[in-house]
């Protein structure tokens, strides 16, 4: 897996990680790149080389076996591994993350929960504390965070992210409405925009409407 | 644009949306299909490639009139409509829907959220009312719904999509963790899966410690 690796596979790979295992839970051990195909709306060759850009597990005349590349896969993401996580922000979105039942299962732990709000600090989110957002550098002084979850208002979000950096973090989730960056490649930043899928939706209605 | 745009366009425009609108707050006119990709990390013949798949309104020497291409992708979009939508599953990620603040202003109205649970029927989230989920059959027949939120546990989801499907309504934007899909082309569902931008993150952080 040393060679160049689309963005495009890397989009899809958790598809795959899904559907695998849910083929696993379904009792499934064996699947054909067909079959893999018309079940993730995707062609055979498709998945054929999405999968050989990993070095190729399939065997001819037999396809794919289930739990193996789901464990490849599993790997191939970081998911073999443990990762703590904050959330900064305790709203609805940070609560949501905080809930989310299958991270804890995935090996994401999440430490604590930050925020600005006096009502909120001091409370707890499905367990969790929620801790004041100005002991943020003191937290991360006495604990070892892998990610840093961001679920602030727009306005906040460069300024925590600042703090987050000058703290040594170097991978944030980022729910804020804006593209954060990584400068200079020395943070890893995935954005999540919530109201992009709806867009997409309501592009997708508009197109079905109008054919 | 009536000719076919790839689900990679789709899938940028809200991007795209997105940026113009930020360019516009910020009082930038016209910009460049280079200052527009630097902004985007996109090349700057992606960015031209992509609205031309709409007509292409930028003009040779002056790039893009920010206004005029944020209206042109609204529209497209479908963003100049209005649209209602109900939330079944007033949880966590359902609430954080229900509290999203730039819903409303883009025209997406949440007229009611639906729940099972006793203790959630009949308190309000970010004052929209919780109903319960016995009545979606009889709501739907007084109410005009666009689009129905799939925020309910994964063993739920199926069971509701059939049960929306039965009543008429044909546009689904799914928070479960499963692809559902439009049988038939009938309905237009769009599946949002949270972990998966995590899985993606983790991947990234793997990949950027292994070189």
């Amino acid at each position: 897996m040393n060679h160049f690796v689309s963005d495009a596979v890397i989009r899809r790979l958790p598809g795959y990680y899904r559907h695998l295992r849910e083929l696993e839970a379904e009792g499934v051990s064996q699947i054909s790149s067909k079959e893999l195909g018309e079940r993730m709306h995707q062609t055979p060759s498709q998945i054929r080389q999405d999968i050989n850009c990993f070095g190729g597990f399939g065997r001819q005349g037999y396809g794919y076996h289930v739990p193996e590349l789901k464990e490849q896969i599993r790997r191939i993401l970081g998911l073999d591994r443990e990762h703590t996580m904050i959330i900064i922000g305790a709203g609805s979105i940070g609560s949501a993350v905080a809930h989310y039942p299958n991270f804890v299962k995935e090996g994401f732990h999440t430490l604590a929960l930050f925020d600005a709000d006096k009502n909120r600090i001091g409370t707890t989110v499905n367990g969790i504390r929620v801790l004041d957002i100005h002991d943020l550098e003191s937290f991360l002084s006495e604990n070892i965070v892998d990610i840093a979850v961001l679920a602030v208002p727009v306005e906040a979000a460069r300024d925590i992210c600042d703090r987050l950096k000058a703290c040594g973090i170097d991978a944030i989730w980022n729910f804020a409405p804006l593209d954060l960056e990584g400068e200079n490649r020395r943070m890893t930043i995935v954005n999540v925009h919530l109201s992009d899928t709806l867009h997409i939706l309501s592009y997708k209605m508009l197109h079905r409407e109008t054919n």
